[in-house]
């Protein structure tokens, strides 16, 4: 497989062409940015912490039955996945409170929520990616009321499927965030990353963070942070 | 029936207990406010227009079935209504891009929209009414599924008969916002009120606006936009 034209640049990813007009090629970048691009700066190592990550979450999800973009990691900073159109939507579950929904309902950060909250977020920069509702999807014409029940459904089941993984290794899930895109032949499938940049994650125990909102709230090394959740889950520095 | 002690004052209205425990004797008031009470102002008049312009259409709601907390009008400004617990929930109903819609998703004002979008805020004045989605409302136990479900179906109905009445009278209905309460015997009734404070209301012509947008953006007299309504709806001013 050979990396050809650079199809697309994010603030966290570049994604290629690959021979396979099927298959991209995404290298992760050291940016990190917060609050909609307004806080910037470059990471060294955080490209690896992400790509490394989300390969085996994504790849433990596959073993699981949860179908979605990735196919195989290639080093500490690329992978190759199947190409899918971006439903431009941010899918958040929360189990706690923290972040936006604290501020959105007045509940105090670490609250523990009685029901899981699934929330959607329009993704658009120049909106500043407001939370949305299905009538305003449906209006919008981003996604089918079909299409939204999948991606509703694989939500929950990443959440459940993600509560016992990091259970297992003592670290409490907050919320993530999910997208997920269109293959050529209409399949919805679970795409982009799952990583400490789109997850809360909090230590069991002390509640220390080791997620994004270090970055965010200039609360300590964002690497120290990533660096230990690659540890806890067992990762290995290399292919 | 007798009004008597204060039960609660709002920024629109006084609502006084009577001689009926179920009965409440409501007062409009002249105050104007805008942006979460940041905007204030005394306009005389107000009081006598909305309640007028309210009771007639709740009135006429009744009539066609869409049954309510309205039992009469008393006077100029005040009215008797059935007791009921306000829901804190503002179900808003949209037609046409407006207002916030407008700013969320980066719609021009006045672009009539191919589906009715309804929208539900938490009323709560500290948080800013934030939009929220049904599972905010179950985190927050604020109505069932099913009260939730008899909401949005009435305000659906509400928008049907709105359209038709204000279409004969040669206005556009933009979008409006409905309060909804719980009787003692648990039954969820339409309450509150409807008027050019709370719904969007252009001239079919002109988009010449009759509504509080006349005050929240300085247009001009809001008591002549106001009237304006009142008159076309063949409203006299005494009872």
């Amino acid at each position: 497989m050979n990396k050809n034209g650079l199809l697309y640049e994010g603030k966290a990813k570049k994604i290629y062409q690959t021979d396979d007009q099927d298959v991209l090629w995404i290298e992760y970048k050291d940016d990190a940015t917060a609050f909609n691009g307004e806080k910037k700066d470059k990471i060294a190592g955080k490209s690896r912490l992400n790509n490394l990550i989300t390969s085996q979450i994504f790849q433990s999800l596959k073993e699981a039955g949860i179908n979605n973009h990735f196919i195989e990691n290639l080093s500490d900073t690329e992978q190759l996945v199947r190409k899918v159109t971006i439903i431009p939507l941010e899918v958040v579950v929360r189990n706690v409170a923290a972040g936006s929904l604290s501020k959105r309902l007045g509940l105090e950060e670490g609250v523990q929520l009685n029901t899981t909250i699934v929330e959607l977020y329009y993704k658009d920069d120049a909106l500043g990616d407001p939370l949305i509702n299905e009538d305003h999807i449906r209006l919008l014409d981003i996604a089918t009321p079909e299409q939204l029940e999948i991606m509703k459904t694989n939500a929950l089941k990443v959440n459940e499927f993600l509560l016992k993984l990091f259970k297992e290794i003592n670290v409490r899930l907050i919320d993530f965030k999910l997208e997920f895109g269109i293959t050529d032949n209409g399949e919805v499938l679970l795409a982009d990353e799952i990583s400490p940049d789109t997850c809360r994650l909090w230590d069991m125990e002390t509640n220390q963070k080791f997620d994004k909102d270090l970055f965010r709230r200039n609360l300590g090394s964002l690497t120290e942070g990533y660096e230990e959740i690659l540890t806890r889950l067992g990762g290995t520095s290399n292919v």
